[in-house]
């Protein structure tokens, strides 16, 4: 079985250009098969202030009005993800950006309004892989935006973490699927302040014990949730940390096991 | 041979939400192969001005600085794409949005400065139909948006006329390719002001005649300019009219001819 990588890169790459032109340049020499999937970052913000859209976040998560979902899509498949792919074709990658509605790849719905209502936000229910299978086998990168779609021509915002493992997870039977979820911090910590203080591996067991110690802060919950979602559905390989663990294997870094 | 249908919606379906839902649904029902090329309409000119960003057009064509770019990436690639996949999808034709970066399809540089620089504008160079003919092969329709690159990871901005008439003539050796101009008039008219004036047929001697006479508008000329390059280099058909006369055969059009 050939090993595929699916790297998610998230704001703090895309927000610093020196970050991710040097991100883009080492993710090109990787050797495919390999799917990138980028965050959105502070652009979506910044557009949605410059064009007097009110920017509602709640529990970490964007409220997504119909003006919100303009903005991340013209940011996230427009902008972000057009340049990323100018950027690895400059680096000799063959590329082709994607968003869910693209070959009809992620399907979601609306997330049913519960507490809160997200609005235009997507619950992945379907990940259909033949279009991107047949770019993988003609030696094409596929790099997606956190954008899917109803099958109903509604486009949903949805969280790139949970693309990256949902695709991790869709491709696991016909790859040795490896998941790299590429962030500002060396992985998952035990002291927040500390990047040093990384631990190095987690199981099952251990996460529950780090969950009733608290050491798992609000934002890295939905992230090991997705690890541990696609560790249990035959991902092969499931890591946290900087980009250089991808290049550096010295560079401490947590690996999510059974 | 089989016949390639290469399709070019212009900003007037583009900007009316009725209209381009329409010819969607119409659209979705023509038997692949087809390829898409949409332009932009209203809403690039719309958000630079929400943005406070100058709109700078000279000679009918948008000066492209890096903010401008930014905006037409934005607005033609995320915003006006994305969502016409959504809908095509919704229509069951699978499709994929593409621009000139995405598979390295459509290679431009940057238009060399005369009397006036355009900026960020792209004259292309090279259509690699590789990875489109892969899409088309596997029956997914590919979606462009005026956007192309220039290899060196700069986006350019670039007339969606002639990217059309450039994809049909790189079909053109594979398919029996026909290549349709879509706009809000009935053709090429003889009195601009008489919707009902078509020109049913112009070849290059009829076409100098018209020149002539001054009857070609100064908008028509680069769109005519494109249509007999294309015919000029054995694409199999080509027409200029409303998007109702891919369906319907009794609605008067213009076609170009040698």
């Amino acid at each position: 079985m050939k090993t595929l990588k699916v790297i998610k890169i998230g704001g703090n790459i895309i927000d610093d250009d020196v970050a991710l032109n040097k991100f883009i340049m080492d993710f090109a020499t990787i050797s495919n098969p390999k799917i990138l999937i980028h965050g959105g970052g502070k652009l979506a913000t910044k557009l949605a202030q410059q064009m007097n859209v009110d920017v509602k976040i709640t529990n970490g998560r964007r409220i997504t009005d119909g003006d919100t979902l303009d903005i991340i899509t013209m940011v996230y498949a427009g902008k972000i993800n057009k340049n990323i792919i100018a950027k690895l074709q400059a680096n000799q990658c063959n590329s082709f950006g994607i968003s869910g509605a693209d070959g009809n790849t992620i399907v979601s719905v609306k997330r049913p309004v519960s507490d809160i209502d997200y609005g235009l936000v997507g619950d992945i229910i379907k990940v259909n892989t033949s279009t991107v299978n047949i770019l993988l086998d003609n030696n094409v990168t596929p790099v997606f935006c956190a954008i899917t779609h109803d099958e109903n021509g509604q486009l949903l915002n949805t969280n790139a973490d949970t693309i990256a493992s949902e695709l991790a997870i869709a491709f696991a039977d016909k790859f040795k699927t490896e998941l790299y979820y590429c962030f500002e911090k060396n992985g998952v910590l035990s002291n927040v302040n500390d990047d040093n203080s990384v631990i190095e591996n987690i199981d099952t067991k251990t996460y529950k014990n780090l969950l009733d110690d608290g050491v798992i802060a609000d934002g890295m919950l939905p992230k090991l949730n997705n690890c541990f979602k696609a560790i249990a559905q035959n991902v092969y390989k499931v890591c946290v940390g900087k980009p250089e663990m991808l290049f550096n294997s010295n560079l401490k870094h947590t690996t999510i096991q059974k």
